[in-house]
């Protein structure tokens, strides 16, 4: 780097401060036009390159726009992931991404990371442990546009794209009584987040719609992956009362029953129907398909990148839009009991 | 952002230039210690709060390390991406990811991008039409640790932490003649991207060391997706003389071949063996498991990491690592023919 011109080598050689030879070179009103063009023929002979960072300081264009998801290996964030490149990319933005691995504080961290990175904008899914929003008070000070998608909160001027969690569930919860089960079992991830929450409140309601009776043994709480998903499996086939069908609020929740479930007897879905929630991929490559309810990721970073771009256009204009997306039930053969007009080919 | 103070007005209440402010604040050992007692009592006053960005750009530190892979949904980046990220998040780095989609023009648009949002370090895996490596220049020449993963080129000063594709894919296909088979075909991804080509000679390799002809029919090139692995297989089994084992460069591949050769009634792996490369997760899940190679992507991450943390502790020391894991066999139901001493649990 020894060598290269920095405005203090036009400053030096002119008599002037390095703030007029920077407020010349950035076309600033208070410098005479005469300076302006001395400042500027000096820095072309002295091969001056201004730096990019200092450009995007003054500019606040850095191109990268800043987009923070749980985790990147599920289908469902990288799916919306691939949505808002596919809208942003041709406008010139390139997308760089964090994980939060479901930590507020990480969370946190990377925030101010990303706007130290001088992003033009924040795309994200909340961490299922945040309930503070301090951390955004800088971007929303700063008019940086913030869309939050699938997990969000309520933060005024905050922009959002979910899906309807709630419908997505009672549908599903529908379907397995509609395939004649009496007792559905729902497998939750923490109830304290708003979309388990809203899946949870669409399990309850369809029951509820077809006269079920609510049983709290039939809900079990686990992290969303197999291993606790066959514990769960085990635990509420142990029930004095088991399940006839089991409603997880995952994927990975449904694959980890499914396994349980196929290892100890039961057959599926005779004995017990299944369904999972987001159709990650593997539920369709499984010799037993996993039916699912699918969240649009694709269409949902979509429409999370249009927010932005109308949002970046005029800054001092604020936009609260509120997208909301409808889940599709996609019904294989973990719950195909009867033969269903709608049933998608494996 | 009004009334927020800048060097600009501690300047002017001074009556001293805003250089003579910022090197002040700076430190700089041009100016009195009486003019920075003076400069740091006034900032304090005025409650100025130094710019972040403007910091990072004076001590080049943003927190923030690069990553780039072709695609953040194959379970082997986003494992190396969590060992990276395993490593450097203790030690006060920021990850931020970024997926070239195999583009060699759109990874040269992030790795400006990320120069731009001064990132520390890039560590990255090639995108497979990456031929050119002017667009790295710039990040040699600044002296920011780039670092290779898993797909590299040859560079003077850049380090790499790859595995030894040409050994996996030997073993993979060794296990396969060990199992009986004669005829052993091989589907890859475009010979011209190195470790495709070192698994292609690996497959050579071992068909040679058997006394087994080398059939050019028998080579199938495809890119990784589902579709076209059930396509290479037809077009295999269709063959005069086709093969009695499938050992494919990647683990999408080997899935679209199960599809096929299930759905036209072979049995595997009594008429055809079937083994990948990757041991991406549903290889496990599948109800016919499918044998792979692991490539450690954890360590791989987490190698990459300390390389990095060992070129940006003192960046005028130029090293250069090359390191090169050794790949492990994991063998499931897809080969399994005969009892096989080291065959893994599902």
């Amino acid at each position: 780097m020894k060598g290269k011109t920095t405005i203090y080598d036009i400053a030096k050689k002119l008599g002037i401060t390095a703030a007029t030879v920077s407020r010349a070179l950035n076309d600033n009103s208070r410098i005479s036009k005469a300076t302006k063009k001395l400042v500027l023929e000096t820095a072309k002979e002295m091969n001056y390159e201004p730096n990019k960072l200092a450009l995007a300081l003054k500019k606040g264009k850095s191109n990268n726009v800043g987009v923070i998801v749980p985790y990147i290996n599920r289908n469902f964030f990288s799916s919306v992931i691939r949505g808002i490149e596919e809208e942003l990319y041709p406008k010139g933005y390139n997308v760089i991404i964090s994980q939060s691995h479901e930590s507020e504080e990480r969370e946190k961290e990377i925030v101010n990371n990303l706007m130290n990175a001088q992003v033009e904008g924040i795309l994200m899914s909340l961490s299922k442990s945040t309930n503070k929003t301090a951390h955004f008070n800088q971007v929303l000070s700063k008019n940086i546009p913030l869309i939050f998608f699938d997990r969000s909160l309520n933060i005024a001027g905050v922009s959002s794209v979910t899906i309807d969690d709630f419908q997505g569930s009672y549908k599903a919860t529908q379907h397995l009584i509609g395939q004649g089960c009496k007792r559905v079992a729902h497998m939750t991830v923490g109830k304290e987040l708003g979309i388990y929450r809203q899946r949870f409140d669409g399990y309850k309601q369809a029951l509820e719609d077809n006269d079920l009776p609510f049983d709290d043994n039939l809900v079990v709480e686990l992290k969303s992956d197999i291993e606790e998903g066959k514990q769960a499996a085990q635990k509420l086939m142990n029930l004095q009362d088991p399940p006839d069908a089991i409603f997880s609020s995952t994927d990975h929740g449904a694959l980890g029953a499914i396994k349980w479930l196929q290892g100890n007897g039961y057959s599926i879905p005779d004995d017990v129907c299944v369904v999972g929630f987001s159709n990650e991929p593997f539920t369709q490559f499984m010799e037993l398909s996993i039916s699912s309810i699918d969240q649009s990721p694709l269409e949902m970073g979509k429409m999370s990148a249009k927010v932005f771009l109308e949002q970046i256009k005029d800054k001092k204009v604020k936009i609260e839009k509120k997208v909301v997306l409808s889940p599709k039930l996609i019904i294989r053969d973990s719950s195909s009991k009867h033969i269903v007009p709608n049933k998608k080919a494996n």
